[in-house]
């Protein structure tokens, strides 16, 4: 599993290599044996962890409960929601059989015909289905209502070209599924978990997203209305990272899901749904990191500080071990993440290369001269800055450090992001700055799904959403010149 | 979701009724429509939560790591390993096809034929398979090894008969597989996880298990050597709740996985798994149970601590529970976790009965005298004992009993556990004791698996596992008075 850094392409060569590059070569997840499926390594699997911790504690202090439904789901369950089953049902993989038996032939195992399912099962892309299925026996009365329910689970969509992490056909997500007595109350709690998703992405991961409506175009399907937050990466395209969906009472009368109210009548269940997944995981990659590697913010690495020993011969080895291993026991009682790497079968270089390509935020180095005058080598990765600095208060000196790297990567982020929000009333504009500089296009549009289309035919940018702030503004639509009320948000995406 | 509890089933009166009744009517899972596969409920799955938090840093602790591979593997992986086929390709989720299409004649949606896979894809019902495939490419040289990677998944395997969560189509599970230089390495990596296993079972399930080997007839398909742990129901029927495999060199044959010695040479990887599901959830529930519901080891207990108001009128409830969120909040700084319970639309009688459903160790209930006298009601779930005691000294006292219900629990089930081994010597005996007492019975066997395989099928009994403790002893197989060295167990199991 040796790092080889000189292959890594430059971000300026090629965006799109660089990033699969990195993913790799960081250990974070590769391609497997099974198309469009990946492998998620160690490494990137303890950032997802942590992310899930994270995301995990805030569902439950907004009052979730986690609970787990069937990977499958019967064929015609798609059939009853009409929009869904577009949306939905199309690419995806089919069990049709339950059992293998040798080949009469003699060559391996082959699929027994006599094992046909009567009904095929789908492996779920989504859960809306099976779970309105099985809240229509949860729910007889006001008094079951709200159910907050949220699962942790692997969902497979047939996705034709697949990118690590960004676009899978297996991937790893959370699932909230809520039920609530009134419309109010249910689109109260999409918007709620937006803002959880929201306070996440920038808290947590350093990037700065927009909250916003979908267009109806570009909605889930089956909502009502759905909420995004969108990211931008540093080649410009946008990111949607994940979604709430307000989805009326749409589900409820695909299945059936009534409640007596206070009051003794019958009403159908409002329903919301809301995920993000393992493509949170491109978004932290795409939005920090350069070309020597990963940028993690610190509340998110799982290696917060590596040290690294400057020694000649196994004497020095073990002195400055030492010493490392002491100031690692003070860093980890603050609840810091330390590595102390004593290998000696690697120069001291290649383990500096090595945690620059792996994100980690501080770097200590420690040599025979550091410990002659009481001090340490310190590096940053959000800045590659180096210092000699004294040994004495460094723990306080690292915990405010890695504070004000996670504060950097964001404010860096948002930087970045501010400028590039670009304000256009032409079409000549529009197409100039997609092509010339990127980002997000804030833009009129006249409200209509054709002319969303004809723009994305056009120019294969599409309204990433209608943010949530967007004022009041009589203008022109950029495309039709038809009147429009508030500008909207164009963009390239992944 | 209101619980009924008049409808549960008695144990004396049919066990497996009386399981099925509490799994439902306590809100641990249900019957989806999906045939054989259940839904985990909130409070179901807040347990296993609770179970997977605590094996998780296990693991961590014995320097495992968490990594993720993908839910299908190609049918020719099966193949490869001659016994892996025969025991896991057979019964088995095969998805054939990748889109669904609307039906011709617009009666819904049907599979696409025109999207049929080259290969068929098996849902994974372990991934030996595609993690050893994985494999091949992270090891080069004796410097990558040991790996010691663990997942959390779902797989599938299609059971004919199911119970929940004994034995469903899909389940949740972790799944290690670690790789070595050694066979010696790898035989102390399967040794050190059944023991992780049993410390778990006993010191937060409160379950007792014998370690033991299984026998050649009842290994893991592709296992040199299966190790298992056993637990007993109440029912006297065991049930193998983990097990830990040394795969001798059998999956890097099959991948051809192999590693540059430090001598240069080159040799095949060692390897191991090892397992525990929400099989586990079963045996925590057989274990302690009894006709008012579920008893719950303290340490895996979702709510440690219900407290009920005792009250008339709005006035008196709200002084109740006052007093009562002061209680809970000096509880809950220890770390317990605290449920009150001020609902009005239901009796008091209803609450207690609700949480000795569910199965909560400690009940408080606080009314008008007691808040005179400075006292409190309190109840143990596992004796069913009541007493009124101090408000003085209360958090001391509940952080004392609630360690003393775990120990109780556990030494409860280790009593039943001793007086159901029963020693037999003779076929009659045997019969007898499987027939009138159930249990495990300690004899002795031939050592072949015919007469294994013969026992089984006059009896139904099986070895469960040749206890890694069981003393040399010469005597004569029960079945044919062949010549036998050690004792070993049998059980009826699920």
């Amino acid at each position: 599993m040796a790092v080889e850094l000189k292959d890594l392409t430059k971000v300026e060569d090629n965006y799109s290599k660089w990033y699969n590059d990195l993913v790799v070569k960081a250990g974070l997840a590769e391609n497997s044996a099974v198309r469009g499926c990946m492998v998620i390594k160690p490494y990137g699997y303890a950032i997802w962890e942590k992310m899930q911790r994270v995301l995990d504690d805030m569902f439950k202090q907004t009052g979730h409960e986690n609970a787990y439904f069937p990977l499958f789901i019967p064929k015609s369950f798609f059939s009853r929601e009409a929009h869904h089953v577009e949306g939905f049902a199309k690419e995806c993989a089919v069990v049709t059989h339950y059992r293998l038996k040798n080949d009469p032939d003699g060559k391996g195992i082959v699929v027994d015909p006599a094992a046909k399912l009567e009904e095929e099962l789908i492996v779920r892309p989504t859960s809306e289905t099976i779970i309105w299925n099985t809240y229509k026996n949860w729910i007889t009365s006001y008094r079951d209502l709200p159910i907050l329910c949220n699962q942790w689970a692997n969902v497979v969509r047939w996705e034709m070209r697949t990118r690590l992490f960004l676009r899978t056909a297996e991937f790893l997500w959370q699932e909230g599924h809520t039920a609530h007595a009134t419309r109010e109350e249910a689109i109260a709690e999409a918007e709620k978990m937006i803002h959880v998703y929201q306070r996440f992405a920038e808290d947590w991961m350093g990037v700065p997203v927009i909250v916003g409506h979908k267009s109806p175009n570009e909605r889930f399907a089956g909502a009502e209305d759905t909420l995004t937050i969108e990211a931008l990466m540093q080649d410009g395209k946008a990111l949607q990272s994940g979604t709430s969906h307000f989805l009326g009472q749409n589900f409820a009368k695909a299945f059936d899901v009534t409640y007596t109210t206070k009051e003794g009548g019958q009403e159908y269940v409002w329903a919301t749904s809301w995920g993000v997944s393992t493509r949170l995981m491109g978004a932290l990659i795409m939005a920090h990191s350069d070309n020597n590697g990963l940028v993690l913010p610190p509340k998110l690495a799982p290696i917060q500080v590596a040290m690294v020993p400057i020694y000649k011969g196994a004497e020095q080895l073990a002195l400055m071990t030492e010493k490392m291993e002491a100031i690692a026991a003070e860093l980890r009682a603050r609840g810091i993440s330390v590595k102390v790497d004593a290998r000696d079968n690697v120069r001291s270089g290649f383990k500096f290369a090595e945690y620059e390509l792996k994100g980690v935020p501080v770097r200590l180095a420690l040599g025979p001269r550091d410990l002659e005058n009481g001090t340490i080598e310190l590096a940053r990765r959000d800045t590659l800055s180096k210092e000699t600095v004294s040994l004495e208060g460094l723990a306080d000196r690292i915990a405010a450090l890695l504070d004000e790297i996670q504060a950097n990567i964001f404010r860096k982020a948002l930087d970045y992001r501010t400028s590039m929000i670009t304000r256009v009333d032409t079409w000549d504009e529009f197409v100039d700055v997609l092509e010339n500089k990127g980002g997000f296009i804030s833009a009129h549009w006249d409200g209509t799904v054709e002319t969303e289309v004809a723009i994305k035919e056009a120019t294969k940018a599409t309204i990433r959403c209608i943010p949530i702030d967007a004022e009041e503004e009589e203008g022109k639509c950029i495309f039709t010149g038809k009147p429009s009320h508030r500008r909207v948000l164009f963009a390239r995406s992944y």
